[in-house]
């Protein structure tokens, strides 16, 4: 479901075969171990480093399953299995977040729900021109959003007219509009073009060396309202000032 | 002083004559009557709705009737009168914060001080583009903001240098300019297109046949502080996630 | 270090010498003597006033005197040092968010680190375009912010990508770049028409007459969470309305 390799100072987590890479509590904890597996190596030998996160086939991810949910037998343990997969993908966020090192999304398909919550945890999102939409489909299927969602996208699809269409309009974004409302960085005519630009970016940020501490800390003290909500304490990070000197 | 009707899926909300509508203790509680038959006719026939409010004659409204409060015989009476005005027209920023449908405000014309608040309350804003000025009047006359407007300027008009050049420098700012800095959805010719095209964002919004209750829920998660600034429980409201599989 | 003179209506606080203008103990003093002084002035005689604050030679200010940190003589007591500049350059930024009067930064070269926090601690900032950038060397350095810096840049460079180039990515930002970014408001050919441009705009601002108890006090209604992390009691003082009428 998930693979994670290194390509020179470059991370390349993949979520592997050409499916919709719903989010079950198989592939969140193979997303999770692989976080970690970064986190480990980097902390036993610290290197300036990055980590891409792509996709194979058409689909960035297209979100919780829901099909998996729907099947159990009963609306409240349906109920019951989406809450599961809310709470057990929050770490995730909350890895990401603090991963010692920058992060880049190569989005070479839908990012939808979820999956584009998986997307904009990362400090860089690029994405295929030629199709694929991000797109929250909460509103349009009855769901409010889990409050650590809104408070992600709060912290990173700032623009209040933008947050509206995402979140009260259900609005499908093309990669191209995505750019120019600044929830994506850059746009590339193929899946396999984004990725490319994802590494290249990768490998030039990791070149920077910065201490991955350091990073993390800054971008947690960026976002202090997204850290609470996924419980990383973002004030306390950033009070380490001047231990680095 | 107000009318309400339904047209097709949409309600039409009136500020009727061709005067300032100035809002004081009679209008702002003909508001309050219509927003909440509004409520009440959902909560009775839950169906996809939309609200557009809109103004006759020049102006969308210039704000509290200072007029009145003056008049009230010394200083300290006239600020009590204006600090009852504040106390009243907040509620009705949280009627349309917490409305189970999509809203839209048609600006006609000027829309200075609370007058602004009340259009930018709404979802959506569309404006005619030929005359009319968005203007927080408040600095020249040596006021400075109850909170809750503050809050609503900075939850709708996020961009510091545009929330500066509305609370600082009272910025007299044309529907082009609104347009342009992200304030307005869209400008149209006169004040007749403006609510056209209102309506038919409305009737259009409306055909979405979203849950009112998941609707409101969402914009109320989307906007915490200032839901938390005119006494709605955003965090709560937010937290009712699952409850619709 | 410092000097201060008012011509016509406008303050000009201008950091003297064709130095790097770093903020050591001295300077920090020398700024906060004048803008008591300016306080001191306009509240005997309160009448439209505006501050522009520029810098001589081809630095606007390159930040704390590292230089003098470091020469502590072992590593904590230099972090010992750089903490006391921490501590000292905080009321700067409050003096600034609470001054009775329109505040302009002229930036004439490089603003970088708490440089550039003391030029986006003004309420406007105009840069000369044909060299000088805008710098956060935090990351490259190895040091976090500390928490009152990430609290003016949230509130000053609100765009999430903008505010993550800045300090995660260490970006070198040039005048044009920042005018489009929104982190400027004009640029101009060189330092001495950056100076008059500011001049410019505090003689128009000045002229407004506005009050400046109401004017300090929407500005910190306006950033009440950077008020509140260098000790500005934001709340409260957005309570006073009504009390001028």
């Amino acid at each position: 479901m998930c693979s994670l390799e290194k390509r020179g100072r470059v991370y390349v987590l993949s979520l592997t075969g050409d499916n919709e890479h719903r989010l079950n509590a198989d592939l969140i904890a193979e997303l999770r171990s692989a976080l970690a597996k970064v986190r480990t190596e980097y902390a036993a030998a610290p290197e300036g480093s990055a980590l891409v996160t792509a996709a194979e086939g058409r689909f960035f991810s297209n979100g919780f399953d829901l099909a998996w949910a729907n099947a159990a037998g009963s609306p409240s343990a349906s109920r019951q299995r989406l809450s599961s997969l809310v709470a057990l993908f929050k770490p995730v966020v909350a890895d990401l977040m603090s991963l010692p090192m920058p992060t880049i999304s190569a989005v070479n398909g839908h990012a939808a729900a979820a999956g584009l919550m998986l997307a904009i945890s990362h400090d860089y999102t690029v994405m295929r021109g030629d199709r694929g939409f991000l797109y929250m489909s909460e509103l349009n299927i009855g769901l409010p959003f889990p409050p650590y969602f809104m408070s992600l996208m709060r912290a990173k699809i700032a623009d209040p007219r933008t947050l509206r269409d995402v979140t009260l309009r259900a609005a499908k974004i093309t990669a191209a509009e995505a750019k120019a409302r600044g929830i994506v960085d850059s746009v590339h005519a193929g899946a396999d073009e984004a990725l490319q630009a994802a590494m290249r970016m990768g490998e030039e940020l990791a070149a920077r060396n910065w201490d991955g501490g350091v990073y993390a800390s800054i971008r947690m003290a960026a976002f202090p309202d997204l850290c609470r909500a996924v419980g990383l304490p973002a004030e306390e990070k950033a009070q380490t000032f001047s231990s680095k000197l």
